[in-house]
């Protein structure tokens, strides 16, 4: 198995985890974002994928982009240790939640969205520091107020045990943390991410600790 | 089955044409986003979903927001006319391209964030426009890439049956012709609207056909 990746990606972080939690090796192919204007913009790779984005799964069967796809896909194809609840129900609050990290936190702050602010449009570095914190905040304030009331939530996410929720919001806390939004100001969420840190799974795909790490 | 939505609203439109391609009879409880602030914020519509935001179902089991979620949990509990292929392979391409559009096409130029650039960043309505037009030529030149160069499209996004994939591109297209994006010049997109336009599902989510459109 093949994973096209970039270490500081957070999407690409997340299928990292995925892995490391099902128990699944694979090759780490590093797609460097800035180097060359970006390397996911050379022939080569668009022919890998036209959307011209990480993390890509090549499993020799088949080639899958969108890191929500692919854990979709790990979970059909590789079902030990789900990242999935069993009732659709449960599936449901999961996805849920995962979707809300995946499309509407993330895609706000994300390097090629953060370039377009300052360059073309030229805001400048208070204004993108704005941007950034506005977004942060708006997402974990929702994030918190759901899970801090969730009957369906334990040590992790949703339940005792570590699901595709997780996987998204590892990498979201991450990132706010790098853009200067501490975590810690989220009572519940900050358990989470500290549970799941306790985790070899989620401390082996940390964007500090890969082969193109800088 | 009651269905908390708003016309215009592109991930509503996602729900309306999945619940009408399987053949399921909801209620529909319009949320005006804008109106008295937005109804989303209200003590009330809060209490249903935190994330503040509409989609979202509820069929007396469960309450469900986020459209992906929503799809993938009716596509569970009504099987009936299928909008994800059988075989794993061929569910991580239809995903694939739902998760293009919904994570990043439209969380750039929905209606909170343009209102935040316009808003608190203060971008008059020529930046305003570059930003819009900007993200929806990026999104839909992959999207034409990917989609002329797919061997398992067919008159729909994959195949000759519509997807989940169809539920979130027609939305998207309708959103880019409302900014001014023509999307006949994208011919394999434009081919597939045509397709999907052709079938009454589409036809009556449109935003011009619903009981709070203005």
């Amino acid at each position: 198995m093949k994973l096209y990746n970039y270490f500081r990606s957070s999407s690409s972080y997340r299928v990292r985890i995925a892995c490391n939690l099902k128990g699944l090796q694979y090759e780490y192919l590093p797609i460097h974002l800035n180097r060359n204007g970006g390397e996911q913009f050379s022939e080569e790779f668009l022919s890998l994928n036209p959307q011209a984005l990480v993390p890509v799964l090549d499993d020799g069967e088949s080639r899958v982009s969108q890191s929500l796809a692919i854990l979709e896909y790990l979970e059909e194809t590789h079902p030990q240790t789900p990242l999935l609840p069993y009732a659709s129900k449960d599936r449901a609050a999961v996805r849920e939640l995962s979707q809300y990290i995946a499309c509407e936190m993330h895609p706000l702050n994300n390097l090629r969205v953060l370039k377009f602010l300052t360059g073309t449009l030229g805001l400048d570095e208070t204004q993108k520091q704005t941007w950034i914190t506005h977004w942060l905040r708006t997402g974990l304030t929702a994030l918190e107020r759901q899970l801090s009331t969730s009957p369906t939530r334990g040590a992790f996410c949703f339940s005792d045990r570590p699901t595709i929720a997780d996987c998204c919001f590892v990498p979201q806390a991450f990132n706010a943390r790098r853009f200067g939004v501490d975590i810690a100001e989220y009572p519940t969420l900050a358990t989470i991410e500290r549970n799941c840190e306790a985790l070899d799974a989620f401390r082996d795909a940390h964007p500090s600790r890969q082969p193109d790490t800088e």
